[in-house]
C-alpha cells in the first residue's frame, strides 16, 4: 500500500481503510508524502466525499498525528470553537462563568485573519496579558482556577497544520469531512473530552446555507459519538455580529460588561447557551434551566468576573481591567455615526463590517499584519431596530480622523434600512447533539 | 482572475474559459504555479470532466506552450499515434510505405518505459542510427524523403511535460480530456496537420474497456475538427502483441521482412490500414480501396524499403541491415520454447509478455535503465491457433540461459490453452473518423 493506491481508491469513491487513513496522515504530519499528492488527495475528497466513520477515523488519526496532551485538569476538560463570526466574543464570557460553576476550560484559540477577530488577539489588549504558554503553565492555571485561554500550541496535530495550509490554496476548504476532522482533531489533540460548536450561518460564514451548517454540525457530533468525546453543537446566524462591540479591546470590554451584569443580548444569550451545554457535558448540572441559572448565579454573585480577574493575573495581565475597562487601550478618535435617514434597519452584512474594523486596524490582512487593540466600533442598532434621522448608528474607536470617515462609509454602506418593520432573523437556529436536532425559537 | 478561481470553478463542474484554461496552461509552463495547485486542479478535471471545447482549447494551449515547429516539407506535415501496445513496430512500416506513396511523415516519438517499447529505442538497434536531431535536419529529412523518425524535441509543448509527470504520481492518468490533450498538443506542436491515432482497448491498455477507447477515440477526433487539423483513429485490441516478435532488433527485423513481402499478418494489417488513413487525409488517394493497394505496391516493387533504406542512411545508419537482417544485433542465446501440452491457444496476456520482454532487458524499469536492444521473442503462435505437444511456441533471444530460464517461464505463464477451439477477437475493432464511427470485421 503506498499513497497512489490511497488517492486511486478515494477518485474511485471508495471509502478508505484505517490503514490508508494513517498512511497519508502520517505522511503529511512527517513531511514524507508531498504536497502535491496531497493536493490530489484532498481535491478527491472534496469531491468523492468520506463516510462517518472514514471521518471519525481521519479526525482520530490527525489528533494523533503529534504530541498529545493528557491534561490533569481535576475535572473534565472542556473545550469550545467557533467556525468564526464577527464581534463573537462568547469565549471570554463563557470560559469564566462555567468556570465559576466548578467547570474546567482548557482553550486554545486562533488568531484573527481576515473579517473574523481572534480571542487570542482580543486578550493580548489586556495590558501584560501573555497567551503563549507552556502546557505544564496552561494546564496548572486551569486545574488551579478553572479556566485558560492561549494560542494553538505547535505540536498538537501536525497533519492538520499541512493539510490546514494546502487546502487554503487549493480550494479543497469547503468539505464537511475536512472541516469536521480539522476542527476536532486539534481540540481532541489539546484534551478536550467534551466540546461545545458554534457554527454560523449565512453569507461569509463557512458554511453559507442552513443545510451545510446542519450537515457539518451533525458530522461533528457524530465523530464525537464514534470517538467517545460528546459534542454538541449549536447553529447561530451570522447576519449581524454576534455582540455590540467589533474589536479586540472593545470585545474585551462588552464582555467585561456582561461579567459585571449591565449588559444583556445576543452575545450572553450564545454565550450562557454554548456554557450550559458544557456543564451538563460535565456532569456539573443535571437540567438545561439548572444550568442557565448557575452561569446567571455566576453574573449576579460576580464570581464569574472574580474566575477572569485570577485567569488574567494567572496569564500575567492588569486584572484591574475588570473593575475599569478605562485600562484598556483607547483609541484617539471617538465619535459617533449618525443616521441619515428614519427607517427600519432591515439587513447588515456582517462580512462587510468585519472588514471595516479589519481595515481600521483591528485586524489583519496577511498574517504578519500588526493589530491595532484600540479600534474598532460599538454597534448602537441591531436589525428590527426603528432609527430616526441624527440617531446614533455606531460609536467609532479610530486611530485617526482619515481612517474614522473611511469606517463612517464601510459602516453606512453595510447597513441598509426599509420604511416598513422587520423582524430580526433568529440568531440561535438549532441545537444539534447526540439526542438528535432540536429548532429553537 | 488567478488560479484558485480556475480551481473553484472546475470543483463547482463550471466549463473553464479560455482565458481560464490559458492561465493555467502557461502557469504551468513557465512554472510559475505551484505543483499542489496543479495537481488539485488536474483531480478536479479527472472527477469533473471537460466538455469538447474546454479539451480543445486545452489542446491548443499546450501546443502552445512553447516553441510550435511550422515546417515546410513540401506537403501535408502527416503523424501517427499509438497509446501504447507490445510488438507494435507499425510506425517502421508505414512511415517508409506512405513516403514511398508521396506522403511526408515528420515523427516523434517516445522512448519505451514498461511493459511496452519505444519507437525510438528499436530504431537505435540500427548500428549508427541517430534520433536526437536538431529540427532542421529532422524538417530536411522530411522533404526530401519522405519521413523521419526521431525523439521528442525538449521545447514543445513544455505545459504537456510538467503535467504528464504530475499526473503519473497523484492518480489522474485515466481522464480523457487530460490524455487527449496530452497526446494532441505535442502533435500539433511538432506540426502535424492530419494525425492518425491507434487506440488500444484491453486489459493493461490505458483504456480498459472499448466503450472508454471509443470515447477517447471521439474526443481526439472532435478536438482535431474543433481545431481544423484532421485526425482519424483505429481502435485496436491489444490481447496480444500487434507482430509475432517482441524486442527491439527483432521488431526492427519483423518491420524489413514486411517490407520486403516476406511477412503478413496483423502487424502488417494495421500499419497499412493506418498508412491508408494518412494518404487519405494528406489527399494523396481518393479511395481507400485505392490507398490500400497503393501502399501494398510500395511493398511490391520495394520502394517503401528504399525509403526506409533512404531514411536510415540519412539519419546516419547502417542501411544494408535492409537487406541483411544478420547485421542487427544478435542475441548470443537462442532457443526454442516447445508446447507442453495440446490445445488451443486462448488466451495471451499482453501485458504479461510485455514485461517478459522488459525483464530479459528489451525494456527499462525507470527511466535510467539502458536497453538491451538484441534481446527478446519471436511468438510462433497466435489465439486460435492449435497446438501440440513438442510445437514450437516462440524463439527466445536471450543474453544469457538464466535469462532465457526465466523468460520462459513468464511466457508460459502469460499463454492459456484450451481443449475447444476458440476464434480469435477482432484486432481492429473499429474507426472513428469526422464521419462517424465505423465497425470493422
Amino acid at each position: 500500500m503506498d499513497i497512489l493506491s490511497v488517492i486511486e481508491h478515494k477518485k474511485k469513491k471508495q471509502a478508505l481503510t484505517e490503514e490508508e487513513i494513517h498512511l497519508f496522515v502520517q505522511g503529511a504530519a512527517e513531511g514524507t508524502i508531498p504536497d502535491y499528492q496531497l493536493a490530489a488527495l484532498l481535491m478527491a475528497i472534496r469531491l468523492n466525499g468520506m463516510d462517518m466513520q472514514e471521518t471519525a477515523l481521519l479526525t482520530d488519526h490527525m489528533a494523533r498525528s503529534g504530541h498529545m496532551l493528557c491534561p490533569d485538569v481535576g475535572g473534565i476538560p472542556l473545550d469550545k470553537h467557533s467556525t468564526g463570526g464577527v464581534g463573537d466574543t462568547t469565549t471570554l464570557v463563557l470560559a469564566p462563568l462555567v468556570a465559576a460553576c466548578g467547570g474546567k476550560v482548557l482553550k486554545m484559540s486562533g488568531r484573527g485573519l481576515g473579517h473574523t477577530g481572534g480571542t487570542v488577539d482580543k486578550l493580548e489588549s489586556i495590558p501584560g496579558m501573555q497567551v503563549e504558554l507552556d502546557e505544564e503553565t496552561f494546564v496548572h492555571i486551569v486545574r488551579e482556577i478553572g479556566c485558560c485561554v492561549v494560542g494553538q500550541s505547535k505540536n498538537l496535530a501536525p497533519a492538520d497544520k499541512r493539510l490546514y495550509a494546502l487546502r487554503d490554496v487549493t480550494c479543497t476548504v469547503d468539505s464537511i469531512p475536512l472541516i469536521s476532522s480539522s476542527i476536532l482533531s486539534k481540540k481532541f489533540a489539546s484534551g478536550a473530552k467534551a466540546i461545545v460548536l458554534d457554527v454560523k450561518v449565512g453569507s461569509g460564514a463557512l458554511m453559507p446555507t442552513y443545510p451545510d451548517a446542519l450537515s457539518l454540525a451533525k458530522t461533528m457530533v457524530e465523530i464525537g459519538k464514534i470517538l467517545s468525546r460528546p459534542v454538541s453543537c449549536v447553529i447561530s446566524g451570522m447576519e449581524e455580529p454576534l455582540g455590540s462591540h467589533v474589536g479586540n479591546a472593545l470585545e474585551v470590554k462588552e464582555a467585561i460588561d456582561i461579567l459585571q451584569g449591565k449588559a444583556q443580548g445576543p452575545l450572553k444569550d450564545v454565550a450562557l447557551f454554548l456554557g450550559s451545554r458544557m456543564l451538563l457535558a460535565a456532569g456539573l448540572c443535571d437540567t438545561e434551566d439548572d444550568a442557565m441559572a448557575k452561569l446567571q448565579e455566576a453574573i449576579d454573585t460576580g464570581s464569574g468576573l472574580q474566575k477572569f480577574k485570577e485567569m488574567i493575573a494567572a496569564q500575567g495581565g492588569n486584572p484591574h481591567v475588570c473593575d475599569d475597562t478605562g485600562l484598556l487601550p483607547q483609541a484617539p478618535v471617538i465619535r459617533p455615526v449618525y443616521a441619515k435617514e428614519a427607517g427600519f434597519l432591515c439587513a447588515t452584512d456582517g462580512v462587510a463590517l468585519g472588514m471595516a474594523a479589519q481595515k481600521m486596524g483591528a485586524g489583519r490582512m496577511t498574517k504578519d499584519d500588526i493589530i491595532d487593540p484600540a479600534v474598532g466600533f460599538v454597534m448602537k442598532k441591531r436589525i428590527g431596530d426603528r432609527v430616526e434621522v441624527r440617531d446614533v448608528l455606531c460609536i467609532l474607536h479610530a486611530r485617526d480622523e482619515i481612517s474614522a470617515n473611511e469606517a463612517e462609509q464601510n459602516i453606512r454602506a453595510a447597513l441598509t434600512f426599509s420604511p416598513a418593520p422587520v423582524s430580526p432573523a433568529r440568531l440561535i437556529r438549532a441545537l444539534v447533539d447526540e439526542k438528535g436536532v432540536q429548532d429553537l425559537p
